[in-house]
Parts: structure tokens; sequence; C-alpha cells
């Protein structure tokens, strides 16, 4: 019914525009001889499956460069074993192994001691993109598409021509074991075999081949995925064996299971007419009024009060699938006049303060670091939270080999960038995040140059919905609030960091002046000596015990500061 | 047989690899005490539709921001309405109006004098995403994916709930005209109402409405979209009505139609396995041989008996269906071995150096600038071709506003980014046209500081593919190749604008050197006639010709070089 009043509506202005824009085309249109009628165009009219559309454009998930796209593979297993492991309440234990079998040619196992995955589900979820459980949740997981796992078996199937083989048991007893391929075309999984063997063991292995890739031991490689994700989920034992039968293995240092995610409802700042429209329509209440406090977090039934107020139609008197677009519209509108509780921290797992210092006291051993975690808020009706940490000295900052030093390399700042505890290693240029590093302004917190300073900026965003710039989740779209967010976190930090440096400095200075005095001191006491004819040495010890108890009182006033 | 074959040579090793894995596992796994089933935690599996996939991930189509949300659907309609217009042999003609209904509320209407959309195929353009007659072609056009257009239509819904307004026409004599919205579960259209009547004209309107967007005249906005996509499609003419009512006309310069985009056979460099299997499975030959020679572009049936020198089969015994992953590996591998014609030209549809040279000074007014155009070659079995212009002066570079600068401004190079002649606005960070420039070392070319010379580099990137991080289609993935070639493109303008900046510093030395000469031929002459008694201005006179003379003599001297 709303949508014939739309059209309705929008009819009545049409003659005026479709008048203003006859009048602009006085001339008649230029045409060419060879003019290709529209039915002939569109004799190469076809459908494409969401397979097909990702296999011809696998740059869009991370497959692009050799390099790039053997990290990516990795990097969507472990997400996926992760976020299993912290539904089910299971410390994670990951193995990876990479083989190489000839020239660009890697087996990847990678296994897991999650949950398993139920028989009628492994098809789905390694054979078919935009199936799982996580698309349509609000709840904080490091998957939220549905096409990672399934994109791992497209680009081994399209490099190798080869199966994928999952290995898994939900501990029932049985296990699993099946070979699949994706059917492109139709966005299916085709089963080469399958096997069900009695075992009692719990978890997932994936086994795959890939072609047309490369392992190295660099910034952006599977070893620095799967050190950064060890630094931000100290929960998580993860073992890596290289191409070179090198293991090695990132201990867990932390053996509490992280509360599980809790799937939360919207808030409703920020939350779209089309989005409760949409809610509106799969409720199971009766009443609207019902709707918004029954499927919204932080409307209580004194705030649907203070909503109706400001709508010209009863609440109660609606059903939710009644609600038409300008009603949601008035609804939406509402929200904005009253004001909410913040959206719960329920819904977010940040990292914390104290793992991130560990961490990084662990990893870069810095001379001074700052951790901050921001308190939870929202875009676009999207709970996120911010958590930032600023490392100065010691490991911090990034070795960049350069012949012309003396050391063989020299120093510059460093981003390391976490979504959900995943670390971001590819599209640094394009991210919120490092646009949101970039734009502070370093010298204000006594750092003169901050692209050669010894510093590692760490910021992990924590959202149940991350806005990735594309499928390959590996850069965060530039969206107000978080780039905000992000910033005022740095500043904060920032402004500690002053302090520190200042304190640093004004602390190297008097070192300088106690030296100062201290080597006068002896010149100073054999001169007094001589006009007062006491004893030289004692005069000098006396004078010496008076300096230091003056610094060390001007460096003690500092620390109360 | 091929898949069979496979499946027993993995599981040959599997033994092996199991053990291995299993004897890293000494110590049982730890679980918390709340731990959740597989089944359990499956209950929420679920397969969402492409739609429902980018209406919660509207970030990856280029709708994040304000601005950008506005600038992206102008620029999915306009593409197609140029690519429209090209591939029917029609001059461009296009019309793009903003009104401003309300606060960041907008109706949108975007018409083109193209060749209209046959009425069986509207919904499908409109109303459903991967459905186009694009993607599956090798074939230079600006659209590629089949999610655009419907695209534009899933935002304007999204934000207002109204449908899109389509009106088209074939040139039959008959207009369609259909309002339509996106069914979103569905990936479907839904037709709210449609209307057919009589009239003589051909093309397409689209008019829809959009909200939570904003207009501004800034460097990424709709009007400098337009700018920039005249500058490369100077054979279109834009007509833009702003919020404010101005009219805006970028004529057309270019009355040639451009040849027509053709479609073009694979070239065999670079062709993976996986693509050869899948043109195996739909070609209508007989036999292997006659397929490769027949299929892909530069192949001679000479070619393929030195392919067939490189096979452990007979190509002539095999039909093309038969051809199982390993024979394909042979052939992919052979193809490295043979040498064949670079990929044809014709499928690529460059700008053009003399359209590129005059859209320039047309809009930059530089003291000098160099064109260049680099042969067409293939990354990943795909060709594609760059142009790179690379302007010093006049109106080049960016003008930032900066107060502490005497003008108020200061001036930054500009990057000028174009695919398929499409300006890319957003994304630059992540892009590897931006990297490939940023990677050049301009101080070879005598440019002390890129960042603060006055320099306009553009870059268009022409291929049948462009390999986009994401459906956005506003940064392209960094593929080696491509960058070199860039790289290389711009490196030879650079060499040729070093030469012309070290003439002009010589030039200005020179000239320094002839005011200080002139300015002491007064005292010089003096001199003279006090010593030898002649005329003083008669000295004067012939000291300052013979100056001249000589200055110019090395000017021109250097002219030659």
């Amino acid at each position: 019914m709303s949508e014939q009043k739309t059209l309705q509506e929008a009819s009545k202005e049409d003659g005026e525009i479709n008048s203003r824009l006859k009048n602009l085309e006085e001339k008649p249109r230029e045409t060419s001889g060879t003019e290709i009628k529209a039915e002939k165009l569109f004799e190469e009219f076809k459908e494409v499956s969401v397979t097909e559309f990702f296999r011809k454009n696998k740059s869009h998930l991370g497959y692009s460069g050799k390099l790039r796209s053997l990290t990516t593979a990795i990097h969507e297993l472990v997400t996926n074993s992760l976020d299993a492991c912290e539904e089910a309440g299971i410390l994670p234990n990951i193995i990876v192994e990479i083989v190489e079998l000839g020239k660009e040619h890697y087996r990847v196992i990678e296994r897991d001691s999650g949950p398993g995955i139920p028989k009628k589900h492994i098809t789905s979820v390694f054979g078919k993109m935009l199936a799982g459980t996580k698309f349509h949740r609000n709840i904080q997981l490091r998957g939220q598409q549905g096409i990672g796992v399934a994109g791992v078996t497209m680009f081994s199937q399209i490099t190798t021509g080869k199966p994928v083989k999952i290995t898994t048991s939900t501990g029932s007893g049985k296990v699993n074991e099946i070979n699949l391929m994706i059917d492109v075309a139709k966005n299916n999984a085709s089963i080469i075999g399958e096997e069900e063997y009695s075992d009692y063991w719990k978890g997932t292995e994936v086994e795959c081949e890939m072609k047309g890739v490369m392992y190295y031991a660099g910034e952006r490689s599977v070893y620095e995925y799967l050190r950064r994700t060890a630094i931000t989920n100290p929960h998580a034992q993860i073992t890596f064996i290289d191409p070179n039968d090198n293991k090695i293995i990132f201990e867990r240092s932390d053996k509490v299971v992280p509360k599980p995610p809790k799937e939360v409802k919207p808030h409703p700042c920020g939350l779209g007419i089309d989005d409760l429209i949409n809610m509106s329509k799969f409720t199971r209440v009766k009443k609207a009024s019902h709707f918004l406090s029954h499927e919204l977090a932080r409307v209580s039934e004194k705030k649907v009060r203070e909503i109706q107020e400001h709508l010209s139609f009863d609440l109660k008197k609606k059903k939710p699938r009644e609600l038409s677009w300008s009603e949601c519209e008035e609804i939406i509108n509402a929200f904005g006049k009253v004001t909410f509780l913040a959206p719960s921290t329920e819904g977010l797992r940040p990292i914390g303060e104290e793992q991130i210092r560990g961490a990084i006291l662990n990893v870069l051993e810095p001379e001074f670091e700052v951790v901050l975690t921001r308190k939870p808020t929202v875009y676009g009706g999207i709970p996120f939270q911010v958590e930032v940490a600023v490392a100065y000295g010691g490991k911090s900052g990034r070795k960049i080999s350069d012949k012309k030093e003396e050391k063989g390399f020299k120093i510059s700042s460093e981003i390391m960038r976490f979504a959900n505890r995943t670390p971001l290693l590819f599209d640094a240029g394009g991210c919120g995040i490092t646009k949101a590093v970039n734009e502070i302004d370093w010298k204000r917190y006594n750092i003169k140059n901050f692209e050669t300073a010894p510093l590692t900026v760490v910021v992990n965003l924590s959202s149940t919905h991350i806005p990735y710039t594309s499928a390959g989740k590996q850069s965060v779209a530039v969206e107000k609030e978080i780039i905000k967010e992000i910033k005022i976190a740095i500043q904060e930090a920032g402004r500690k960091f002053a302090r520190f440096h200042s304190k640093k400095q004004r602390a190297h200075e008097k070192e300088m002046r106690r030296k100062t005095l201290l080597k006068y001191s002896g010149e100073l006491a054999s001169a007094l000596a001589a006009i007062t004819g006491k004893n030289e040495a004692e005069i000098y010890s006396n004078l010496n015990v008076s300096i230091e108890e003056r610094i060390k009182g001007e460096v003690s006033g500092d620390a109360s500061e």
C-alpha cells in the first residue's frame, strides 16, 4: 500500500521533470552509420553465479599476487577456526602446515581443536559462497560474510584442479572425510569422494593444494600473519610448520577462554529505515510498541512512550508488519530526539588493556607504552569499540634495510592494524585505520618526524560488523565515527606519550647538569679549602652529596606531577 | 576421470600427514566447562542472496560516506550509459541532474541517448545483481560486473523506500516506463508499476531518490567525476545540472564515434589451466588441436604444431571435453615455451595520444607535457595497455588551501587515475596506479620534491578486465605486470621531462649570466674608455652586442642538442 502511494506521489512530479529534460535536447542526437540495435546487444545477456563472479574477480577476495594469495588462504582458514572455537567455548589449538611440492606449488594443511562441523553442513561451508552461520547475526566474529572458506576451495581448485579434503568430527565418535570441489556455475559443492569412520576426536582439518603462489618470510607473510594473530589472541595456541620444516609454536599465554561472543540487538541510534522495515517483517510480537522494546537494545517501555510523543500514529494500534516506510521514517526520526543508553558492551569483545600491554611488552620490549580502550559507541547503528597502543623504543617500529645506514637498516614507524583481533596485513593505503593514524599531528606529542620514529601504533577495531571495503577484508572503510574514535584514542595516548617524552627529556637535561656540577665539584672543593682552611676531602664529599640530593629532589618532584 | 585420479594420488600421502599432525598434539585439548556443541552452533546456518550480501556490505560497492555514495551512484549510471552508447556506435549525449529535496535528500536523474533497453531485460538490468551483457565477454567496457546499476536501485531503495523509475525506448516507437525495487532476499526485481506509450525517441532515463547523501563541489564530487569523464571521453557530450540549478555543459570536442569495443579471444600467455578447462567445455569444435587455434588469439595451426612438440598426447586425437587437468597443464606449460605474437590491439581502446594531449592542453594549460602510450601487453592472460601523461606548470598540480601561504594555498602534485577512461576518485591509497607513481624516484628526473611540484600525472589503464580490488571499482589491484608497465611509461616520460627541465634550468642560468654581464658592461666600458681614450658610448654598445650574441649562441647551441 505504502509503495503504491509512493508511486503516485512520484508520478505527480513526472510531467514537470520530463519536459525540463526534453527542453535540454534541442538538437537531434548524433548517430553514426554503424549503429547497432539494442536487441542485438542484449543477445549477450546472461546471469552468473556468485562463485563465477568471484572466480573472475578473485582479487576482491584477496587472491592477487603470489605472496598475498597464500597469506589470504591461511587467513580465511585460521579466522574460521578461531571463530568456531570461541563460539563453542573451546581454547583454540591451531596447526598450520605448508609443504612445498614444487615451484610455486604448495600443500596447505590447517587443523583446529574446534567443535567440528555436522556432516550435513560440510558441503555448504566449503562448497557454497554466501552460506554460513555468521552473516545475519549481530555478533562479533572474525568472519562475517560466508565467502572466505569457500573462497579457499575455489582458489585451490582453479590453480590445481584438485578438490579440498575436509576431515571433521563433532566428537560423536564418527569422523567424516569429504573431498569436494565447487560447481562454479551453480555455486554448489560437488562431492568427489566421502568416507565415514570411527574415531574419537573433535575438530576440523582442511587440506588443499595451491599453485602460482609463493611462501616467503617477510612482512606480510603467513608467518607474520600468525605471529600477529598470536599477539591479539593470547588464548590461542598456534603451531606453524613452514616449508623448510621449521616448527614454530606461538604458545598460549592466557588459559582463560574468552567470554563467548554474544548476539546483541541492534541499537536504535543510527538504525536505518530499511533495517527497521526488514525487522518488522520477521518479528513474532504483535504490536509495534512491543516490537520496538523487544527487538531493539536500550529501548525500554518508558522509552517507547517517549518515542510515541514524536509520532503521528499510535504504536499500540499498529502491527509491526503494517508499518509503512513513512511511519518507520517517523520512528527513526524520533530515535534521534530521545536519549538512549549507550550500546551494551556485552556484544563486543575487545582484547583488553592488560592483554595488549602484556603482548606489547613481550614482543616489542618498549621503553614506554600507552594502552587505551575507548568506550563502545556506534556507527550507522552498529556498535564498535577502539583499542589503541603506542609503543616507543625497544623493538618498536619497523626495520627497513638501507645500506647507506651504519647498521644496514633504518627505523620507520609501524602501524599494526587489527579488526576483531584479526591482523590486517594488506591494503593499508586504502584503510580508514591508516588514514586516522596519518591524520594525527604527531609534532604536538613531541614526535618531530613520525615516519622515522621508533614507534609502533597498534589499533584494534572491534565490532559486530566491520565495514570492510571489500570481500578481501583487509581494509576498513572510511566511516567518520570510526576515524574519529581512533583519532581521539591516539591523541589521548599521544598526550601521555608527550608527558613521558618531556619527562624523559627533562631527566636527560638534569643528568647533564648533575654531570657538569660533579665535574666542577673537585675544583670548587679545592678552592673552598684554600679560602676556608677546611679539609678539602670533606668539602668535596659534602658538595657531592648536596648535588645528588638536589638533582634527586627535582626528579622525584617531577614524578609526582 | 582425472578428478578421481587426483583423489587417489592425494590419499596415498594421507597416512603420512595425519600421523605427523597427530604427533604434534601430545597434550589433551583444553576445553572449558561451557562448551557448546557443533549441532547447536549450526542451527543458525543460512544462505543469503548476493543482494542481501551487498545490502549489508554496501561499502564494497562504494556506498560509504555521504559524499562518496552520491558520486558512486552517478558513476554507475554514467559508465553504463557510455558503455551502451559505444557498443551501439552512438555518440553519447548524457544529462545528469541532481535536485535537492531536503536535508541530505536528493533526486537523481540520468538520461542517455543510447540504444535503449529491450522491455524484457529492463527488470534484470536494474533489479538483479550479477546479470548483464558484460561479465562473461572478453571486451573492454567500463562496466564488467553486472552489479553497478542494480546497486543504485538497492541504495536508493534502502535509503528512501522508493522504487527507481526507468524510462527507455529502443526507438521502436514504444516507450516503456517501469517503477521497480529489488526483492533483496531473492535478488529479483519486483515491479511496482509499468506503463507503455507511443513516442519516437531512443535512450534510457533513470530517476531515483537518495537519502543520507550530500552534494558538494569538491575534489571527489559528482562535478569533478563528470569533468574528468569529459577529459577522457572527448566524444561524449555531458550536461550537468547541479542542485543549485547551475547548468554545466562539457562540450563534445571529438565528433568521431570511437571504434566499437571488440570481443577478443583470450591470449595463450598467462591463461590459467582452469580457464582452459572451462573453455574446453563450451567449444563447438571437435578436436583439441582445432580448439586451440579456434578459441585462442595468436594460435595459428603452425603454433599448434609447435605446442604439440611439447605434449605427451596427441591433440588431434582428443576431443576438447576429454582434456584432463594434467593435459591442460601440459598445454599451458607448452604455451610458455612457444613464442606468440603479442595480443592484438584490436580489443583495447586507449584514449589516444592526441586526445590526451588535447585534453591536457585544454584543462591544465601546462608549460610542458609528455604523453606516452605503451604497447599492449598481458597480465595473467588478460590484455592491457597503459597511457600516461606528465604535465608541468600552468594549472598542473592540485591547490591545497593553506592560510600560512601568501596566496592562501599551496601546490601539491596530483595523480589522475583512470581505468577504461573512467575516473577513479576514491581508494587512491590502496590503488596499484598510486603505488606505481609513488615508487618513481622523481629526483632522477630533476624533480626535487614530487609532493610539492606543480605536476599532474595522468594514468589510464585500458583492459578487457580491470583487476579492481573491490566491487566498488575505484582501485586497481597490485598486479606486478601492470605496475611495471606504468612505471616504465612514467620513467620514459620522466626522462623527456628531465631534458626539458634541465634545458629550462640552463636557459635560466644563462639569463642570469647575461644580466650579470650587462650589469657590469657600463663600468667596464667606462674603464676601457679611460684606458684607451676611445668613445665610451661606442664601447658600451659594442660590449652589449657581443654579450647578447654570445649568450644567444649558447642557447641556440643547446636547442640543437
